[in-house]
């Protein structure tokens, strides 16, 4: 076994782009309870009320909806070095960038299915204005109680034309590693989900149903309680939200989940729970197409659209 | 800043002392639920249902009741040597042993306080016998919903005469990080909480109240919500088991406990919660004294016993 | 408004057949976690650790599965008088037994569609034998903590060809309350949830979808948490029980559930929350066909069998 | 046995006086999640999102605090007339009043203790404004996940000098049942919990520490799920509200608690779980001073504030 890369340490945050900025900003600020903690240009920048950085998703108004780039924080500037060194020698990579609200200079670059992404080291750790100030000081921002009140971004999921290229390139480049996977009947690579922490995933990439580049599957944003989960869905309902898929446990990761449209259309996830890998030697659990069809955790069979939509939408468009 | 180092990825099992060895036997396989796998000598290895490696509780006749010692398990060989390395470079190796039920070659240690400690690596990844095959393979066993039903060993607190150079031992030898602390007004240090992942704590050190050395002050077994570790208590109550300290919320990392003594005399945690450190620039929490007697999250003054109970028990031996 | 009728207190007990009574008993006392409380006969009596009374639930070896009766205990001798006389009115009395195993004479009768009921108000209290005696005086037996470990029965839903005729008969003749109604398009009624207490149902009848007589729909057992409904599916699926719906919240009466089979092929339900209903003056809730179209909760959609199957399993003998 | 008075549906609402109307109301707005329905004179009505009536509290400027009166709501207005002439026997009756907002003609009288109670029929149904509709129509308002959101008021805690006359009064004249009481070594009663309703309590009464009369113990209001009652006590300590006893589960009657002291000084309960008392012959549980010395379900001794605290406080007037 080569020696693991530890030079990734987490994603700081997502772009997601909106072609209704007003509404998206409600969902995300009143629905999910997020804090508002800059503006800039088309941007908001918002945060979970457990973000140690000053935010961890910023919202761009855009004429579709999408996702805009992934910017993955370094451990250190060495790390950071290391890895734009790798990313470099793929031909993926675009150039450095000065920065952006709460950050310094980042790398630009691509995966090989065309997504955006940044690695950055430099960042503004949070620190909360009067009224936000937290009773324990051991927790970045006060808990608001407002709506979901979700604590922080937890994963992004990727749709890719081909996952495996992805997946190569997140584990060979990055240093991601892949805990669980599904191998299509046809050799073809069906999802992989991976992760730079015992967290049983970070960054996941499914297959586009319809072929297309670029895509986003979904942004899931974290509470610690199941119960948080099903209170969310309540909210949810009493907000006119979409919900596509009502809380229940995932058979993939084990993860527990919510999932609905953002009115921008991005499908966006209340997560919790899942598993933690430890050890060094986990062996990374291969689902065949007949066990995915087994459905989820509990039986229940996944809503078709789970499996086609993505933003932005192109139903129809192959 | 230095770089981080990444040798150690977990704590691979504890070994528990216990005067008691039936009763103690019984409470960890009916009333926590862990699954006796082996049996050697007077040693009885127990796991979780989530335990990835065959065991994390090897549970063995004593005297006395407290910690046998605990077992690091490291990212890879080359990890290892360059830990034992270091740990030699400071006087505290023992030397190596040629491995244990379910685990390879083991280089033996004490940190500062004394406690016994060992590093390994090559180990044994379990397979479910037939009537333990989970439903699931992304579960290394089947979840028998036995008892407390505890999914596997989370972290360690050892009590130490002096917490200081324990943790520096830690943090600099072992690569462990430190999320938060106490400081107490003459200047010691009143605890320490660390880590080698994102989890808020795997390793703990608090100040032995009598000054004693080589003490052990709980091992804290997890479950995934909240609702478990209420659970966990009515299953102790019907059991006879005394709780010390009933289920609430931990003002240090906010982790959500349960505390009884296992019929040995251990203290034994049912834990979940706490959060999540993904940053690298993560400021280390310290509290004063005063913070520290404000109590725990819900302002609820923890008992007496909890600041100066430890095993083996050595009240009124200063 | 006319005053309400205070003379049925409860459901006693609910018989149900089996035709497989091995499978089906390890079922009930190692999956939902029941006591074994008395043999007789073809019958095993079995009881959740919060049931008052011996038993909630008598499991009998039958050809077919299905309901066998519904005991219905008064709050008096004087209201088992007045509701017999009541029945006996309706010509669908049959008359008195000697009683059963833990209760009384018991007077029995049909609903309009046919399902066997029985009226008593003698009965033994349980005293729980040294190995279940409780902790706590103010709990029947101990918490077991084994299997989903139910509290007691909750409610049962009947199948019936017309709902009507039983809805009226179960509030002029028992003294039911009417909480929640379906009225389909064609002027049909296509459920009725009534209860006699505060809690939102008792019994339920809804709409047979082939027309027969006499069959049962669910029997529902009690938890106290929804973290417990959780925890009972992965119980089921751990233990191969068919799961036909994972937990979630259902629009009418809000109450949270699974459902699946137990072997015999009855289907059974693990619930809890719903609402309380404290005003004299509360107004059944009718929902149109259209409303009901609308899924569950959280726009669940029910799974097609959930409308159609029963037991006995009549499907295709219409 | 003599059968049970059916006359006393519910309580309608309490009034709560507070010196401090707009702390109080600024705590039962937004960290109660309550609703604002009406306002008249110094008084504020408020809702929970699940109160079926237009309001339960009625939150009035006073120069102390402690409890305005309970009103008690009948099955009907026959039930209503038994129950005042039953009242008027006892020679603590008042007189009627016309009503208040939302009621109509309500009879004033104390209990023994001298507590301010009436009885009342006729009701307004709580419409909702278009904002506080609610997605599904069996729930009287919209969820509004402001605050901890509690659903409706749940029971109310009386002190009184004497237990016994109060208890008995509530028994024969009023018809409530009694679940539990504490007698003391010396044959007085600690406490009473007694109910019209399966659920085990809707009015205590416990001994008055100072032996004054007329003081409350405490307010309750209900939530449907333990985590939620976790999540109150972070609310309540992230908006500085003195927090008595942490979450916890009482040993009497089994309910799941948080104790906070409204900016007024009353005592408010955050409450869900107890038991259900589904039948006649239910034996009251009686426990010895011994036993209540045993401490909470789990073992947790209650502070001493919580046998001594009342309003309006007459600390050392005794």
């Amino acid at each position: 076994m080569t020696e693991l890369i530890h030079d990734v340490a987490r994603i700081g945050h997502a772009e997601l782009f909106t072609p209704k900025p007003q509404e998206s900003l409600r969902f995300f600020a009143d629905v999910l309870g997020m804090e508002e903690e800059a503006r800039e240009g088309q941007s908001v920048y918002l945060r979970g009320w457990g973000d140690y950085l000053r935010y961890s998703l910023k919202l761009t108004e855009s004429e579709q909806a999408g996702i805009g780039h992934v910017a993955l924080r370094t451990w250190s500037s060495e790390a950071l070095e290391r890895r734009v060194a790798a990313v470099e020698a793929t031909g993926l990579g675009k150039g450095w960038i000065d920065g952006d609200v709460g950050h310094g200079p980042a790398y630009q670059f691509t995966d090989p299915d065309g997504h955006p992404y940044e690695l950055f080291y430099e960042a503004e750790r949070y620190v909360a204005p009067d009224h936000l100030k937290p009773s324990w000081r051991n927790q970045p921002q006060r808990y608001t109680a407002r709506g979901a009140c979700v604590k922080r971004l937890d994963h992004i999921n990727m749709l890719a034309a081909d996952v495996r290229p992805n997946r190569e390139f997140l584990e060979d480049v990055l240093g991601y590693r892949l805990y669980e996977r599904i191998e299509l009947d046809d050799g073809t690579e069906g999802g992989a989900w991976m992760s730079v922490s015992i967290a049983a995933h970070e960054l996941i990439y499914v297959a586009d149903h319809y072929g297309a580049h670029g895509r986003l599957h979904h942004l899931a944003f974290w509470v610690d309680t199941r119960e948080e989960c099903l209170r969310a869905a309540d909210i949810f309902v009493e907000n006119d939200v979409f919900i596509e898929a009502a809380p229940s446990k995932h058979g993939v990761v084990q993860g527990f989940f919510l999932y609905g449209y953002e009115p921008g259309g991005n499908r966006i996830e209340v997560t919790t729970g899942g598993y933690f890998v430890f050890d060094p030697d986990f062996e990374p659990i291969t689902w065949t197409q007949t066990e995915r069809a087994r459905g989820q955790f509990w039986g229940v069979k996944t809503v078709e659209s789970f499996h086609t939509y993505g933003t932005p939408d192109v139903a129809g468009a192959r």
